[in-house]
């Protein structure tokens, strides 16, 4: 067996103990002479396992004692309260609240816990602009022409690729690429949607899908949908009858961080396969996962070209260069033609480049980076906020993704908390933001993709205080 | 007086004189020598002007005996008839012609008469390479982070600079950019219109606004439309109580290459305004006018805000780059909600490349160059089509732009010649695509941005003799 093959093996061997609770916080890991030993390995490898292990934040070094499972790992907050959203379709749009979070965001000097992306400084610049710079060269004229309708061939047979790790199975013509990920859901919406028509989605969910819902003239129906595990499927199957289309982002979800089982995707996409009723699937977060495996996905188990899958590169490498794309299934035809109508081409210089960073390896080892940091930012903010939040503070616990949900006492409004927090500029989004029915009042969506420093743990820290304050002044 | 100065202006009055018809084909131009002295110039700067005005095709040298003013400004075909649709609105798609037009342009060496695009050979990709790799090198982060909503602000910048030129007048603030022209056109009719509603539009029309519309749920009424003049304003003011949103391409249309007076477009934007009903100008070819000066838009007349100006640099520039922008006048509200649900930001690197072009002066160098070879080739189709195409055919006479629009007699329909000529690997743009009624059987459009060659001139007259061949056989 390679070096390289073997030292992945072990890491993820402890990955898996830890999270799964085998190896407990304060255990105490073997040495690195003993783990030479035990697996024949060189001292160096030992310890870059360790390091690996140290920079996911799963251990802690002591010194002259060796390596411990971290402490950080035994503070877990209560989960939210499954949502209980009403049953029928709303329409009470959350709208001046969204355009102040979205407006303030423009603001120079601001702690972005609003958003869903990760950070600038998470993501490999330099590498990035040398692939535009090698495509512009490359690209016959210079990528100034259109290029053919379904999009880049190298981009969509690299995307193909990628499925085959979670069941995926495309092929580059199963694949039209768009202009990011909410270019493919508005495709999906126009193709499937007409006004009065209703959808079902996960609740809380994402705002754009909410405006992009009500702006087609859909009616909205929010799921009862578990913090940890995503929609209950009881509920789906009592709404089948009230629906047209349903959308959901099955792995790590925004603003949640659920992830559905296997077992729930399957059934979820039996369930509207026999009812006809198309489901489209946003796996945007899929690739951000803490764990050692990536999720399947609700395509993954689509027999009959009923999954519209979504998906971008906007959440994990460069969210201004919109390159997303849709496996459309048996709905390609009509996708093909609002591309043509609406966006006429993708832009070739961004996808040529994203289509090299992905071929020659690039993005692996980046997304292997990015998922460690992640990880230990995870961890870091639950610790933070189970140290100076209010008491009774709830909060999910995502295994993958950018998003972690945070459900305080009802006496806590965070409309009054961003009001405080944008004046010390600090922004984060209220949970109201994320329904179209009266929910979420006492709760926000806290993005984990800033770099942890002081700073940022300092600006966690004034969220605590003045949520504090809130509820003394109640 | 500067010297480069004087050389513009002297070109300019000869353009003038010789459009106008002041001077007359086969009229002798003055000797260089008597040039010089007249004007107090150099022989070189002499010998620039008419070397300007042969490269546009306006005067032809006679070896020792000078410049005289061209024969082909003598060929003029009779002008094709003022369209006469139905003003009842009508839903008769071309769509399978269209798909089979669209599906065969992917076609390897093939000669591309049906589009409206200037060919690749046209472009300055050298010079716009540099403008893209200067971009990426110097933007934050490589310009992988989102733009601000509304847009690049240099390229806003200099798009309001350069309306002044015709009555514009916008600042910054009152353009927001968007993925193309199209993309552009798309975000103004989900604005404005919803199902139901009805859209006036010229006739014949450019497909993809047929589409667009139909596929937003809107009943299309077409406007008869004069081939040189554009839509008559009697016909909009009977259609006015019927009509929800009119959209127009004022300058240079596509297909017919018509262009509306000032007086028309004032009596337009005044008549939609006391109505009420909002006005989307397409000013995607405003820029490639044959004459000296460029023509002025609907918007030159908005004084409030109901014109929804649309334009890009798809036609001159890139088309590949997708950069667009709208002036919405009071709709910038919507279009800005519209822009941040379905496209989330412009893409940066492309937007900031164009800025740079366009504030370096090189946009306008380019501008200049391409308007010559556009006003040389049309008058090369035409002189060719008068050779060559069976008797009795009629052309549009552009004055810009990138479309030719041909009439044959009743007798040769146009959807016979195309699967004639793409037999030949020759494609053409039958009438029909350009209607939802059935009307322009016997008509096509032409793209005159193909680089004229003897190869092109080849292939124009095989389409002429296809044409007779039709004929002889009907």
């Amino acid at each position: 067996m390679s070096k390289n093959f073997l030292y992945t093996e072990i890491t993820n061997g402890f990955v898996s103990q830890i999270t799964s609770g085998v190896l407990k916080p304060g255990d105490k890991l073997p040495s690195v002479r003993k783990l030479c030993l035990e697996h024949q390995i060189s001292m160096n490898t030992a310890k870059r396992v360790f390091l690996e292990l140290e920079s996911m934040s799963l251990i802690e070094s002591k010194p002259q004692s060796g390596y411990f499972v971290s402490q950080l790992l035994s503070v877990k907050l209560p989960l939210p309260e499954v949502s209980r959203p009403s049953l029928i379709a709303n329409n009470n749009e959350p709208d001046e609240l969204i355009s102040k979070v979205y407006e303030n965001m423009g603001k120079k000097n601001l702690t972005l816990f609003s958003i869903a992306i990760p950070s600038g400084e998470l993501l490999p610049h330099a590498k990035l602009k040398k692939e535009i710079i090698h495509a512009t060269r490359e690209l016959e004229y210079g990528g100034a022409e259109y290029e053919e309708l379904q999009g880049n061939l190298k981009l969509r047979r690299m995307i193909a690729q990628r499925s085959l790790s979670w069941g995926g199975n495309f092929s580059e013509n199963d694949l039209v690429t768009t202009n990011g990920g909410m270019n493919a859901l508005s495709f999906c919406l126009m193709a499937l949607g007409k006004p009065g028509d209703t959808i079902a989605i996960e609740s809380p969910c994402y705002p754009g899908i909410l405006q992009l819902a009500t702006g087609f003239g859909l009616k909205v129906l929010e799921l009862p949908t578990h913090p940890a595990h995503g929609i209950e499927i009881e509920s789906l199957k009592k709404a089948i009858p009230k629906i047209d289309i349903c959308l959901l982002i099955p792995n790590f979800n925004t603003p949640l961080g659920s992830c559905m089982s296997d077992e729930n995707k399957k059934e979820v996409v039996k369930l509207l396969a026999e009812n006809n009723i198309p489901l489209i699937e946003d796996d945007v977060y899929g690739d951000i996962y803490f764990g050692t495996h990536r999720p399947k996905c609700c395509k993954s188990f689509d027999t009959e070209g009923n999954v519209l899958y979504c998906s971008s590169i906007s959440k994990t490498l460069a969210p201004g260069y919109r390159v997303g794309w849709i496996a459309p299934g048996k709905y390609k035809d009509k996708i093909l033609k609002l591309k043509l109508l609406h966006s006429t081409s993708s832009i070739s210089i961004v996808n040529e480049a994203v289509a090299n960073f992905l071929k020659t390896g690039k993005y692996e080892k980046h997304l292997q980076e990015l998922r460690k940091t992640l990880q230990a930012n995870y961890q870091n903010y639950v610790q933070t906020i189970a140290q100076h939040f209010p008491e009774g503070t709830k909060t999910s616990r995502p295994q993958g993704g950018l998003s972690l949900w945070v459900e305080f006492d009802k006496k806590i409004q965070t409309r009054k908390l961003y009001d405080l927090a944008i004046k010390q500029s600090i922004s984060i989004a209220p949970g109201r933001m994320f329904s179209l029915q009266d929910q979420f009042e006492n709760c926000m969506r806290m993005c984990i993709g800033l770099p942890w420093s002081e700073e940022t743990q300092q600006k966690l820290i004034e969220v605590g205080k003045m949520a504090k304050m809130i509820e003394r002044e109640s």
